[in-house]
């Protein structure tokens, strides 16, 4: 059981993990990048999960969150050493970005952009799409290219 | 302050009171009218709202909850005594049914409805449309028509 879960669990009906944009960017994301060691911060909230590793239908289960989303943190594997594109291959597919990337606000300020990724499975350009979502949202600014990410997937 | 906002202010970033339709037909609704005094109970944690004294946009400062949504409970005012139509107009205009009733389960049997209406500026049939958007959700079944109904409305 993930440490949301648990915070979950002793609240009244109806209180669940439900962030915003700007709070996964800013207190989750930034805070797990620039914190070495973060004790007893929202941070440990979140499980990390590699997804180069990792099916959309073993999510549910390693980030246990109740309802159809399912929150945590990925490192981004570089797909060569020297680019910068990411590999998101899976051992039975792969997740394809789709749409435009959004910017992310927080007080009219760019904290972070959202890219929204759909699972094929099979081979691409051959791939099969199926109902798996999910959203990347990534420190945009002065940090650089983030090595981390902060992931939602939805069914 | 309600009393939604005050267990939200101890909450770590990204949980908040986002209740699904079945959470606030079972665990709010029915609390509400069937218990006389709930002492300690889910229902405490909102707050009631007269709909025909109060405006929308009075509405976010009374229950007052983050974000661009607000939930409280209310009673159904009768049109006319002998009726069984509901008074939704306020002192600057009134709110509009929209779309069909959909039903609300739990665990495959029918627990609620859920009602869309949207706020018009005016008096009817000449009212200006508005952004305010109001879910109505009531009881369905044994209890018979319903006084008191659960509110969520947002901007």
């Amino acid at each position: 059981m993930s440490n949301i879960s648990m915070v979950e669990a002793k609240l009244p009906p109806g209180f669940r993990f439900h962030p915003k944009d700007d709070e996964l960017v800013c207190d989750y994301l930034m805070g797990k990048v620039v914190v070495a060691d973060p004790q007893d911060s929202p941070q440990l909230m979140m499980i990390e999960v590699d997804l180069n590793k990792c099916e959309p239908w073993d999510i549910p289960e390693i980030a246990c969150v109740g309802g159809k989303e399912w929150y945590f943190y990925s490192q981004r594997d570089r797909k060569y050493a020297t680019g910068l594109r990411t590999n998101r291959a899976t051992a039975s597919g792969y997740w394809k970005a789709t749409g435009k990337d959004r910017p992310i606000y927080r007080k009219a300020a760019l904290v972070g952009m959202r890219k929204t990724l759909v699972f094929y499975q099979g081979r691409a350009p051959k791939g099969r799409k199926t109902d798996w979502v999910m959203h990347e949202f990534r420190i945009e600014g002065p940090l650089g290219p983030p090595k981390i990410t902060s992931l939602k997937v939805s069914y």
